[in-house]
C-alpha cells in the first residue's frame, strides 16, 4: 500500500524487511541447524516465512527477505518472487535493521517506510490494519515506531512496552483516526507478578514489528552502538561492512535504536499474537478460533479409568503430519511430520518426531530445549 | 548330541524344536505384525531366532524351527541351514507341540527326543546344561519333562511349577546325576503376594521349555483336548489336518498335555531365564552381567539439579542403536534402530522409535502395550 504523507502530499512506499536469519532452536527437532523455525510447515502447506510475506503482501509495496547465506535457497524456493538480501553475519536485529535500512534508503529513497517483522511468529486478521496504522504513523510523525500488543496473560517469555499516558492521533488511511502513545521504557521477559503488574499497568508485548522512515533511523543510528556499522555502510566497501558487522555485539533493534532515542512510538493493537517459542505454545494455539489452525488438532484419549485427575486438560494436541493413538493419556503434545506416535499412561509431555530425531519433553521444560540444543551443538548434531 | 538310553543302551537324536510362530506385540513398535519379537535384533547382529537355534546347535542333534507361512520366508533367511516346518494355524503351544511331535516321530523315529524350546526368550549360560539334564530324564524316565526355572523375584507375569517334594535322579550324561521331580501342578500368572508364597514354598518359573519322547507325548494326547488333531495327523491327509487344526482350542502345551498325564517331571535350574515380554524387561537385563548385553547400555543424564529423587533409579537403560541426549532426565528406556533421542525433564518413561513408529509409555503400563496392539490391529495398523 502506498501511504500518504499528510505534510508534503507526497505518495511514498512502505517496504516490508522480513528478518529470516534466525533459527528458532527451541521447536527442535523440528527445527535444526539447517532448517530453522521459519521454513517450518507446522498449519498446513504454507510455511512460517510463506505466511509472513502473503501477509505482508496486502498492506506493503514491496518486500525483501533478509536472511543469512546457508538460507538464501531456501529462502528462494519457498518464496521466489520477492527479493532476499542477506547479512554478513546474525548479529540479532539491531544490526540487521541498520543492515535492512541502508538497502532500504539506497534503493527506494528517504522517503520509503521500512516495515520490519520476524518471519516466524504467528498473528491474528487484525495484522493488516496494525501494519497500516504503523505505517501511517512512521510516515507522518517522524517517529520511531512500534507495535504494542495487549498482553492476553502474564507470559514471562515476552519483553513489554510500558507508554506514556498521553494518548496521540493523526490521520491514517481513509482519514480513520490512529492512535499511538510515546514509549517510556522497555522492559525484557519479567517474572511471573512483575508480568501481572505491567498488564495492570497497560503495558504491551512487543511483538518484534517495527516501521520507520531512513532518516529517522539513521540520525538515532549515528548516536547509537551502531554507529561504526553506519559508517561502514556508507562507505559502502563490503569488505569493511562485513568486517565490523562482525565486530559488531548482537542487540536487538529495541535496545540498540530505540532505547537511545526519545522519538519513539507504539501504536497499540489487540491483535492476536504469538512467537511460538517453544513446544508448548501450542496448548495456546490449539484454543485460537481465529488462527488458521490447519494441522493443529486436539485429541482425547479413551481412558479405561472414569476417575482421571481434574486438575490436568483431557485433550492432547496433535500438531503437523501426524497419526496418534493413545491410551490413558491427557494433556500432552504431539507433534510430526509423516508420523506415527503412540502414548500409553502418559501425561503432561511434548513428544515430537522429524525425520530420525526424537524428543521427548515435560512441558514445565519446554524452554530447556534451549539447552539440550546447545549440546548437540556442541557435538554437530544441531 | 546323542542321550544314551540306560535302559535299551540304543543312542538317540535330539530333535530341537523351536517354536517361532508369535508375535511378542509387547514390544511394539520394534515387534509389528510383520515383524514379530524373534526376529528382532536387540542385543546386537543376532536376533532372538537366531540365538535361540545356535544355542541348541550344541545340545541337539538336528533343529526343526515351526513357524507360520507369513514367516517361514524370514526364518529361512535368518537361520539358512536349518529345516523350516509350518503349522496351518496358530492355535499356541499344545496344537504346535502335538504338530512338531508327529513330524519328529515320522521323520526321526520314535526313539529320538523332542527338545522344544521358545523363539523369543533370553537364557544364560546354564541352559547347555540344563537341557542335556532335561533331554537325559526324557531319555530315560517315560516321563514329560519341563524346565523348573528358580525365581528370582515374586513375578506376576509368568507361570509356576510346584514340585513334588521328593528329589529322583537318574544318571546323565558322562554318568553326572541328573535330579528331577515330579510335578503337582501348574499355576499361572500369580498375585505379587501368591508369587511371593509360591516363591517360598520352592516352586518353579515355568520357561515353557520342555522334553519328551513321541510316544510318551502321544499316549497323553490321545486321551487329551488334543485327540481330534492326533487322529487327523495320523491319517496324514493334510486338508483334514489344517481343518481339525483350524477348529482346534489355542491352548498351551502345559494345559493340554503336561496338565492331563501324572507322568510328569520338572528338572530344576537356576540358570538366567527372562522372556523380555515387555519393554520393562530391559531394566532387569542392563544388570545381568551373564547375559552378552551388547547394545544394551545405562546412561545417567548430566542434571544441573543435585538434589534428585533418591526413590528412582538414575540410570536410563539404552537399547539397539540409538543416540541419547538428555537433560534432566532418569530412569527411562530408551529404545531406537538407527535412531537419536533426546529427552528432558521426564522420568519413568519407555520411548521407543523404530523405523517411522514411535511409541511413549509409563513404565508402570508396560503391559497395555498389548491392548495398544490390538486397537491398531483393528484398525490394520499392526
Amino acid at each position: 500500500m502506498a501511504v500518504s504523507d499528510s505534510t508534503s502530499s507526497t505518495v511514498v512506499d512502505v517496504v516490508g524487511v522480513v528478518l529470516a536469519g534466525g533459527i528458532g532452536s527451541r521447536l527442535y527437532p523440528a527445527s535444526r541447524g539447517h532448517r530453522p523455525k521459519q521454513f517450518l510447515s507446522l498449519f498446513g502447506d504454507r510455511s512460517f516465512l510463506t505466511r509472513t510475506v502473503d501477509r505482508l503482501r496486502g498492506v506493503t509495496d514491496t518486500i525483501l527477505i533478509l536472511t543469512r547465506d546457508a538460507f538464501a535457497e531456501t529462502v528462494r524456493e519457498q518464496v521466489s518472487d520477492v527479493t532476499v538480501i542477506t547479512e554478513p553475519v546474525g548479529r540479532d536485529t539491531g544490526p540487521a535493521a541498520l543492515y535492512a535500512t541502508h538497502y532500504v534508503e539506497e534503493t527506494y529513497g528517504d522517503d520509503a517506510v521500512v516495515l520490519l517483522a520476524p518471519s516466524d511468529h504467528v498473528v491474528g486478521a487484525a495484522f493488516d490494519t496494525a501494519v497500516r496504522r504503523m505505517s501511517a504513523v512512521a510516515m507522518n510523525t517522524n517517529r520511531l515506531v512500534t507495535l504494542g500488543v495487549a498482553p492476553t496473560r502474564p507470559e514471562t517469555g515476552y519483553g513489554y512496552i510500558e507508554p506514556a499516558a498521553t494518548i496521540n492521533s493523526i490521520n491514517g488511511l481513509n482519514d480513520n483516526a490512529v492512535s499511538w502513545k510515546s514509549i517510556q521504557s522497555f522492559h525484557e521477559k519479567p517474572e511471573v507478578e512483575t508480568a501481572k503488574k505491567y498488564i495492570e499497568a497497560g503495558h504491551y508485548w512487543n511483538a518484534g514489528i517495527f516501521a520507520w522512515r531512513p532518516a529517522v533511523f539513521n540520525t538515532v543510528a549515528a548516536d547509537s552502538p551502531l554507529a561504526p556499522l553506519q559508517t561502514a555502510l556508507q562507505n559502502n566497501t563490503s569488505e569493511s561492512v562485513a568486517d565490523v558487522f562482525a565486530a559488531s555485539d548482537s542487540q536487538s533493534v529495541d535496545r540498540a535504536i530505540f532505547e537511545q532515542s526519545e522519538a519513539t512510538a507504539v501504536v497499540p493493537t489487540d491483535m492476536m499474537w504469538d512467537d511460538i517459542g517453544t513446544w508448548d505454545a501450542f496448548d495456546r494455539l490449539a484454543t485460537q478460533d481465529e488462527l488458521i489452525t490447519e494441522n493443529i488438532n486436539t485429541q482425547t484419549a479413551s481412558a479405561e479409568d472414569e476417575h482421571s485427575d481434574t486438575t490436568t486438560r483431557e485433550e492432547t494436541v496433535t500438531v503437523g503430519d501426524v497419526e496418534v493413538e493413545m491410551i490413558d493419556s491427557t494433556d500432552n503434545i504431539i507433534v510430526g511430520n509423516g508420523s506415527h506416535i503412540s502414548t500409553v499412561g502418559v501425561s503432561g509431555l511434548i513428544i515430537v518426531t522429524w525425520n530420525d530425531r526424537t524428543l521427548v519433553v515435560n512441558k514445565d521444560d519446554a524452554q530447556s530445549v534451549r539447552e539440550l540444543v546447545s549440546r548437540l551443538r556442541e557435538s554437530g548434531l544441531f
